[in-house]
């Protein structure tokens, strides 16, 4: 890593103090870097804003896509002072982004106290497996939509 | 399934007709239940809103605790049109949701042009092999930040 990057996760790593001293929630902070400009910034807020999906690297996906006025980052890197949990790395896939740096990882976060790891663990269970019951029924109807969705005029693809 | 399910899982893929019909984003929806009540729903607003992380269950996990003034649904069941991606999925084992109920499956979805399934597969690759890269530095650093989070007085655990 050059100079460059470690600047930019110094930022994230500052976010993830800042936020915890602040009260807003845990110690997680990110940043989204285009260029060499930060477009997008955020640490947790889950507790503070009663929000269980305000995650930083969320936070900062979307704040990024409000600024940049785009749904997709696919020139954008993300800095993030923890290694993604599966929602947020599911939404860093789903916002293309470029390349991702990361800092401590799912375990140092297991071993204070959050569910990361236990998430990757149930993710791949199969559903019967699942501390969350899942069942599925009424598949016919909904497939129907899809159906829709595949003819549907002017759509827009994600 | 009873009658109740069958009432609520149908008004889940109503939303997700309603949005794409209304061109909000992708053809999926998801309502909420506590008790007999829906205290949260959504349509999937990811091109609309310029929102990546705008799926239907994103969106009605954040009205719901946004609605309850809580951080945790534990005694909350969510309807989904479609299995929730990693991205949801996460977002709901975060928000500790009861019970899932869902219709089309993760393969109906990327028949219709989703990648879920594809991020599924993304999520248990070693990370050398993801189609994304992603590398780890100053791990030392957040480990720090993750420290003083345990020996931080008052902080609200999630």
């Amino acid at each position: 890593m050059t100079e460059r990057e470690h600047h930019f996760m110094q930022a994230a790593i500052g976010l993830a103090r800042k936020g915890m001293q602040n009260g807003h929630g845990g110690p997680f902070g990110c940043v989204i870097v285009h260029g060499n400009e930060i477009v997008g910034e955020g640490f947790n807020c889950v507790t503070s804003a009663n929000d269980p999906t305000a995650h930083a690297e969320v936070v900062a996906i979307r704040e990024a896509c409000s600024r940049l006025q785009t749904f997709q980052l696919s020139d954008c890197e993300l800095y993030t002072s923890c290694e993604p949990c599966p929602m947020c790395l599911g939404a860093i896939y789903w916002a293309r982004l470029q390349k991702i740096y990361f800092a401590a990882s799912r375990h140092d976060a297991a071993d204070a106290g959050f569910d990361d790891s236990f998430i990757y663990d149930e993710l791949v269970l199969p559903l019967a497996g699942r501390k969350i019951p899942m069942l599925s029924f009424q598949r016919a109807q909904a497939v129907e939509v899809f159906e829709e969705w595949k003819k549907w005029p002017g759509k827009i693809s994600y």
